[in-house]
Order: C-alpha cells, then structure tokens, then sequence
C-alpha cells in the first residue's frame, strides 16, 4: 500500500519555515508585498485570489487585490502595472488568469517587470529557468512538485521520469527542471500524440500525469514501486457532497496505490504546495529587491 | 544501407533560397547585415569568425567583424555591444564564444539586444522559444535539426525521439521543440546520470546524440529502422589527413549505417547546417527590424 504524499502537511510546515524568514525580513524593515490583479466578477477567481491574499497575510506579508472592472481596456490595465512595477512596496505582481477575451494575456505578461513576476510567466523568466538561472522565478505548480520529492526524500538522479502532458505551465517547466544538473532525471515527456502511452508510464520510476483528465492512468499502466504525482484537478458529480461534486485527479487512484510506493492524492497533494510556491516566490523577489538583481528585460 | 542525410546539399538548397529572399529585402531598401565580435587571436575562432562573415557576404548581406584585444576589459566591451545595439545597419549581433576567463559571458550575452541576438542565447529568446513564440530567435544547430528533418520528410508526430547529451545551446531547446505542436514527438532526454542509456537508445524511431565522444553509440544500441542524426564533432589523428587528424561523429557510422532508415554523416551532416540557420536568423532579424517586434527586455 503506497506512501501517501501530504501535500498539506508539507505546505504547513514549509508555511512555518517562510513565516520565520518573514519575520527576519521585517525585522530588517522590508515587508515582503504581493499585488493580484483580477479584471473582473469570475466567483472562482476571486475565490483563488482571495485564497492568495490570505495565505500572505497568515505568514506576515502584505496582500492587496486590484479588481479591476471586466470592460477595463488594455491601456488601464497597463498603467495599473505601471504602477505596481514602480511600487517599491510591491515585491511581486500577480494577474490572475483568464482574462477576459479583450485583452492580450501574452501581452500584459510581458508587462509585468520581470523581477516581480511571482507567477514566473514572463519570457525573461522561462529563459532563466531554461537555463537554470537561479535568479528565475520558477512557475509555481512545477516549484512545489520539486519541493515535495526533496522533502518526501524520493531520488530523481538516473531514474527515469515520464511526464504525461505538455503544458508550458507545469509539464514544460518541469521536465526542464528534472532534467537539469542536481535533479539529473532522464525525462520522457508525453501528450495526446503519443502513439502506445500505456509503453512509456510503464517503464517510470516517477510518473507526473498533468493533462486533466479523469482516469486517464489505470492500474495496469503503472509498474510496481512507482512514485506517482497527481496534478489533474477534475470535478465529477457527487450527491453526497454540499457542492454537489468532489475533486479528482488524473489517475485511478485506488487501484494505483496498491501498486505503487507513494502516490499523491486529490485533493490534498500537489494543489496545496501552488499557493505555498507563490509565498515563496514573493519572499524571493523581496529579498532580491534589496540587491538589484541585474536582470534584462526591464520594461520599456 | 541507410540514406545519407547530405547535410552540405540542404544548405546549399537552403542559401539559394535565402540569398533571392536577400535580394527582395534589398530591393525595398534594407541590406541584412550581421556583426561578429570576436575577443583575442584563437585561431579557431578566427576561423570560425571568417566563416559566417564569408557565408553573409556571399548571400548579399553584410557582414562585419570587430576584432577586440584579447586583454578588452568588460565595459570596453559594452561599449561596443551599445554601439552595435544602436546601429539601425546591424540586424544581428554575435559574440563569438568562449570569451577569455575575465569577461562574465553571461552578463555579455545579455547585453546584447535580444531583438539582434541571431544566436538565441539571450534569456528572452530562451523563454520565447521555450514557449513557442515565433518571434524567438532558436539557437542555429537545433534549428537547424528541425529543417533537416522537416526537408528529408522525416515524420516526427508520435515518434520516440531520443536525445542524448542535455546541452543548453543544443539537446535542451531541441527537446523543448521536438515536443512541441506541430512536430508532436514524444521526447526522452537522457545523459550521464541515465543508467542503462541502451534500454533508451533502442527505444529511438529518431535518435539525436550531442555528447562529444567517439563510438558512444554502437550498433547494437539502435534498432533496425532508426533515423540517426549525429551533432558529434571529435578529432580523430590520422596521419594520412593532410592536417593529422579527422572528424568523427559520436556514433559509429560505419556499423549503424548497415541498421539504420537514414543517418547524418560527419563531416557535412549537421556542421553545415548551423552557418546556414544563422544567415536565416539575420535575415529573420533584418525582417522583424522593419516591424516592431515589440518584445520585452530591451537593454538598459
């Protein structure tokens, strides 16, 4: 019976390791601050960025939500960012995602300075992280599954890592990162076009499956021992619950965790750690914020 | 027997095509031209250099070399770097590496404009390819990786791509867009944490190897039908070469050839290639001069 990976108690503790270094910080006269930006009335997005704005509060940041109107142009919204970039009590920008249809989100991405690019979105960014700069903000969804198998103490060098799932918010990143000189995987990154997908998450030491999809890994796609890390977030019907639906991942879940040495759940594995990796970041771009950290890419 | 992948024909296809393109963007006023600074007197560099000014040149573009004192003190050079920055006649810019130990080569190679960094090794251009963004200058020998497979009608949808060697100028971005839509391989990367690099290799309907080592892959690592694409460059002495030496690949021709689909020689395989995706890049640069680009991360 598999290891289950908390990823809430991990954030709990990594939670009470960042309000320390908080304090040191505050105690300096720096108080880390993040800004959220959310152009318009979605109930989820507020939810998120209310959920954003708390989390920082609880470790001893400054949290401050922007709501911008959902007819806001695209000339508002940069001079909002505008501001925000030359804020120096702002520590890290965030624009929560999706934005209505009229604005270029690629666009206003790259107007966000990248040193407060917390969400680690912006092209300067995914360059450093590419390279393996440690200045880079690193997306928060593959930050926070590094952080579980360093705490978890499960070891990637030479093992073989299938990720299922191309996305240039978790997978990307990711197999960049595992592949990288400490982490020293060898990556197989897989998608919808890969022909025998059962061929490849057979032969993984540590299987990633990203791609939202209830059930897509069964029990007899896996091999024994496996360590398995679910970042599907699916909601299926479920009359029991107030909400009327509970939250899956991607894999069958109980049947796998019979097979494998350890298995994140969902809820309660990966999701946890997004939030926790965006404190992170934020503490990281206030405490370089002190030492200029000599980025290209300032925004014109 | 495999095809021979006739690296030096591509290119010579390929310069025809670029030099009419050249010629239009001549017409309407505007001469491509691409700037090599090279620091100090390596004969190789010096060869190199000589090259790609040579190749732009028989293309009806420009091209200029600044040849810097080997003891050039950094902000001499960013002198120079601003200058060619400025200067509307230079649409590309190229730092010919390595540089001598006391100048920062990554604090250099982000100097540059990443508008006129036809080598890719700026971070914006790391996170634009990364993510897909045609505006991205790809490092010239992934690039030129993709054109070879592209005009040899090599399918790369769903096939088992395997990389060996994880280079940040060549296995890393080619992984990056070898899985990206449109080509649509599943990637495997590996290198010398990989145990057991065989049970890989054997997988490989495409096999790509950039390591530097002779004989690294025998033919008993492949399976019948591969497709190999061989970025080794390594000095063999052989006293009846006029030189005293030869170049060989990483993987060993002679037997593979006798299994493979189709194989890159070496020399005239993937060497070629690389001056030619640097001329497209200047032009591509010469072009996207004419219209903003528009993108992040301009010089401070």
């Amino acid at each position: 019976m598999a290891r289950i990976i908390d990823g809430t108690e991990i954030s709990r503790v990594m939670r009470e390791e960042l309000a320390k270094q908080v304090a040191e910080l505050r105690d300096s006269g720096v108080t880390p601050g993040l800004s959220v930006v959310l152009v318009g009335n979605n109930p989820a997005s507020q939810a998120y960025v209310a959920s954003k704005t708390r989390a920082c509060e609880a470790l001893g940041m400054k949290g401050q939500t922007l709501n911008l109107p959902e007819d806001v142009s695209k000339e508002e919204l940069f001079a909002v960012i505008d501001r925000l970039n030359a804020d120096p009590a702002v520590h890290g920008i965030l624009v929560q995602l999706p934005l209505p249809a009229h604005l270029p989100y690629k666009a206003v991405l790259e107007h966000l300075h990248p040193d407060k690019d917390v969400d680690g979105f912006h092209p300067v960014n995914a360059g450093l992280a590419f390279v393996g700069d440690p200045r880079a903000f690193v997306p928060c969804t593959p930050a926070g599954i590094m952080e579980m198998l360093r705490r978890e103490s499960i070891p990637t060098r030479g093992k073989h890592v299938v990720i299922v799932g191309r996305s240039l918010i978790v997978s990307k990143p990711l197999a960049s990162l595992l592949m990288a000189p400490g982490p020293d995987a060898t990556v197989t990154l897989t998608h919808r076009h890969t022909s025998d997908l059962a061929s490849y998450t057979r032969q993984a030491d540590i299987l990633i499956v990203a791609v939202g999809k209830q059930n897509l890994i069964t029990a007899d796609m896996v091999k024994p021992g496996v360590v398995v890390i679910d970042v599907g977030q699916n909601r299926v019907p479920d009359e029991s619950s107030p909400r009327g639906y509970r939250m899956v991942g991607d894999v069958d879940f109980d049947a796998i965790r019979l097979k494998a040495e350890a298995i994140t759940p969902v809820p309660g594995g990966v999701g946890p750690m997004t939030i926790t990796m965006l404190l992170a970041n934020t503490l990281q771009a206030a405490r370089q914020a002190r030492q200029a950290r000599d980025l290209p890419g300032s925004p014109r």
